[in-house]
């Protein structure tokens, strides 16, 4: 499941965008949404990869049975996402580059791993090297 | 300010859409974007009021000194955008009929006031009333 996150976040990296992609999968493994951040592809600074991934889901009724995946532990409005919609599992890609809100999510019940994946933090790493600006920008600071 | 979110808010009901609505001021009090849930509208479940408001300002460095308006209390998702950002207040409509993590937000230094207007209160409670599939649908339960 992670190899579409990471797909999704080289296709924005080669974009010029913000390297984190998402994918939302049903509870027999079907994916039901993917998805990329866009800030920079749409001008759209609430388009992150969770959030896209949800958003091209589609309208659904309950949650519980689906995992979001991600290439980088979810920042707080994602994790957010993940509470209020009340999405049973997260699989991140890794959290050693940025960490967000999954120890909350994880007190909140929901069920996190977090996989520590060499080509994610690769990715993320070399990209805040290369653009630091782009990145305070998309997380607020 | 309350107003514009309101007028949001209406519309999105006019429209046989859950009636939340939500701007973002500037420090000058300048309008900085406006919006309203959209779930049934665009068919899409990442639009709430809070959200729309924040893409339609755009791209910006920095929230600090502005002001997130909505029509109700945000949801967690709205919330962690908020904190995420650094949004530096929010003024709330009202929190009768939807609690969502206002008090957390105070908690993490948003500045936050709740107005507890009866406009905004009659519209939630009318429309939780006529349609509890299309608002618990919203807010993932």
């Amino acid at each position: 499941m992670l190899s579409v996150a990471l797909e999704e976040a080289r296709a924005g990296l080669a974009e010029g965008g913000v390297p984190v992609g998402a994918a939302l999968f049903g509870a027999d493994g079907r994916l039901l949404g993917r998805g990329r951040n866009r800030r920079v592809q749409d001008g759209d600074p609430s388009a992150h990869g969770e959030t896209s991934a949800f958003r091209a889901a589609g309208r659904l009724r309950g949650y519980g049975d689906t995992t979001m995946v991600t290439t980088l532990s979810p920042c707080w409005y994602c994790s957010g996402l993940i509470r209020q919609f009340g999405i049973g599992a997260v699989l991140i890609g890794e959290a050693r580059t940025f960490e967000g809100g999954h120890a909350w999510l994880a007190e909140h019940g929901v069920r996190v791993t977090v996989m520590d994946d060499p080509a994610c933090v690769a990715l993320m790493r070399d990209f805040v090297a290369a653009r630091p600006d782009l990145w305070f920008e998309d997380i607020g600071r």
